[in-house]
C-alpha cells in the first residue's frame, strides 16, 4: 500500500493504521505524500542523482544484533552513502517497507530510526510503500542534485588515493557478533551507526578530487572498482590505511559497510583543512599509475615487490 | 548488491552472474549504472515527481496466475501508473529485486519483463539492487518530469468525472483465478498486461482536468481518495462505468489494479478527440459538488436516493 493514501482517514486496518502511525512519528520529516508521486524540484544548473539500496533481515543483519531504529537509520545511511561519494546533497527519499506480522509490532522503533537518518542527514521523506511479507526488508531510493558529480572514472596518474575516516570497525564488530561475542563499543558504533560522508564529499568535489566511490565492500575491493572505472592501476599502500583502535592493517583493507569515502586527488590536496573542518581524518593511502601492460587493477607491496591485492569482502552476505 | 557494481568483471559468483545476465538483456535500455548513484537531467521548467511501489509474491501476486516476465512488466506498469496519473513524463526507474534461489533460475525471464516495460513505456533502467531473500520482491522507483502536475486535490465543483477504459476485467479475472478456473483472455490480459496512461496523462492535464488518480483500489475508493484530498463531495453514476464484456456495474467501481485514470475536469471536455488519439474511452461517469455539511465523500444513486459509496477493495491483499 503506498504510504501517500495515509493521510486519508480511510478507516481502522492494520495497514492504514501502521502508515498512520509512521506519518504521526515524521511529522514535518515527511513531506508530498498525499499524492500518486511527490514533486520536487532540481535546482537549474544541477543533475539529478539517485541511488536505491536494500536491506534484508538476515542477508543484510540479524534482528539480534541491532535495534529496530538503527537497523532503520542504518538502511538509510547506507543508502545516503552513495549520495556522498558523488558529492550530492540530499533531495529526498523514499521508503519501500515489506514487514512481518513481529516487524509491525515494532514500527513506532521503525519510524523513529528513518526519523533520525532523515532529520540528521537532511533527506526529507517524499513518498514510500508498505507491504506484508515473510521478513523484513527495507529498500531506500535517495535522490540528491549535484552541480559537479564525482563519478568512479576520474582518477588519472599522478592522483594520490585519499580515505576518510578510521578503517576496520564494522569488520570487527561483525566479527564479533558473528561469533556470539559482545564488540568493543566503538566497533558496534561503526557498524550500528554508519555517518555517510555527505559534507565531507562535497568538500572533496569541490577542492580538486577527480573519482570517489564509498567504502561498502572494503577499501581494497572499492579500490579495484576506482581502477576498473578508470582504467588505471592503484597501489594501495596497506601499512598506511588509518586503523580503529583494536584493528590491523590487513582488517582495514577487508572490512566493508564502511561508508567512508574513497578519493583520488592531487597528493597536494589540503587534508589538514578538511579535518579541521570535520573532525574527520583524511589520510593518503595510496596512488594512482596507468594500466600499462598489467591493465586496470590494485598492487599493493610485499617487501620489496609489487603484489596484486586479493579482494576482501565482508558483507555479511551469503 | 547494487547493480551499478556488475558491468565490473569481477569474477564468479551467482550474485555476479545474475546482474551480468540482467544487464545483458537490458543492453542500451539500462543507463549510466556504472557510478554510485545514477546522474539524470530535469529540463529547465519541469518539476521532478517520484514515486515507489513493491510487488511481494503471495501478497501482490502468485506465482502460479503469471508468467515471471508478466510479474516484472506489470511491478514497472504499476509503478509507472502513478507518474501517468501526475500528467508526468518517465525520466527512469531503479528497480529493488529481491530473489529467492528459485527464482534466480527465471532471471531472464524476470530481465525481460522488466526490458519490455522500460522500452514499450519508455523509462529507462538506471539503477539497481539485488538481495537474496526468502520471496520474491520487487521494488520500482519511477522518476518522471511534468511541467503542470496533476494531483488529487484540484477538484472543483462543477466539473465532471470521468475516466479511462473499461472497468472490471482484473476483478473478474482474480476471481477466476483465485477460484482456479481460468480468467477469459481479455479479463486475463487486463490483469496481467496492464497499460499505464502516460500519454493520456498528459493529454488531459493539457486539456483541463483539474484532479487525477489512478484507479488502483476501485473506482469507488479512488473517488473517495480524490474527494477527500479536494474536500469535495463526488456524485459517481454507477450505471454510466464502461464496462469490460462480462462485468457488472458493481464490479466495475470496485475492481482494483485497473490503472486506468480517473479525472476531474469540466464537463466539456472534448472525449471523442481524446478517443481519436488513443483508441481508449474516455467517459463522464459523474459529477463534482462542494463538501456541504455533510463533508468530503462520494455518493451514488439508488432510486431517487442518494447514498453513500461503499468502498470496494479487491487488491489481492491480506
Amino acid at each position: 500500500m503506498p504510504i501517500k493514501d495515509l493521510n486519508l482517514e480511510l478507516g481502522p486496518g492494520a495497514e492504514f493504521d501502521t502508515i498512520r502511525t509512521m506519518l504521526l512519528r515524521w511529522g514535518a520529516l515527511a513531506h508530498g505524500v498525499g499524492d500518486d508521486a511527490a514533486l520536487l524540484d532540481v535546482p537549474a544548473g544541477s543533475r539529478l542523482a539517485v541511488s536505491t539500496d536494500t536491506s534484508v533481515e538476515n542477508v543484510h543483519f540479524r534482528r539480534e544484533w541491532l535495534s529496530a531504529e538503527e537497523i532503520a537509520y542504518r538502511s538509510v545511511a547506507a543508502a545516503l552513502s552513495d549520495l556522498a561519494a558523488m558529492g550530492a546533497t540530499p533531495l529526498g527519499m523514499v521508503i519501500a517497507l515489506t514487514l512481518t506480522e513481529q516487524w509491525r509490532a515494532q514500527i513506532v522503533q521503525l519510524a523513529d530510526g528513518f526519523a533520525v537518518a532523515s532529520r540528521d542527514l537532511g533527506a526529507p521523506i517524499v513518498g514510500g510503500d508498505l507491504s506484508e511479507g515473510s521478513e523484513l526488508s527495507i529498500g531506500v531510493t535517495v535522490l540528491g542534485t549535484v552541480e559537479r558529480a564525482l563519478t568512479r572514472s576520474g582518477a588519472r596518474a599522478g592522483d594520490a588515493l585519499w580515505v576518510t575516516g578510521r578503517l576496520g570497525g564494522p569488520l570487527l564488530a561483525l566479527r564479533a557478533l558473528q561469533s556470539g561475542t559482545a564488540p568493543l563499543p566503538a566497533h558496534r558504533d561503526r557498524f550500528a551507526h554508519p555517518v555517510p560522508r555527505l559534507r565531507e564529499g562535497r568538500w572533496l568535489a569541490a577542492h580538486g578530487a577527480t573519482a570517489a566511490i564509498d567504502c561498502s565492500d572494503g577499501v581494497a575491493a572499492d579500490a579495484s572498482h576506482l581502477a576498473a572505472a578508470s582504467g588505471a592501476r592503484i597501489i594501495l599502500e596497506i601499512d598506511r590505511l588509518p586503523l580503529m583502535a583494536g584493528a590491523t592493517a590487513q582488517e582495514a583493507a577487508q572490512s566493508g559497510e564502511e561508508y567512508e569515502l574513497i578519493v583520488t586527488a592531487p597528493g597536494t590536496l589540503d587534508h589538514r583543512a578538511f579535518e579541521r573542518e570535520y573532525g574527520v581524518p583524511l589520510t593518503a593511502i595510496g596512488h594512482v599509475e596507468g594500466a600499462g601492460a598489467d591493465g586496470a587493477g590494485v598492487e599493493t607491496h610485499e617487501g620489496a615487490h609489487r603484489v596484486p591485492l586479493p579482494r576482501g569482502h565482508s558483507h555479511f552476505s551469503g
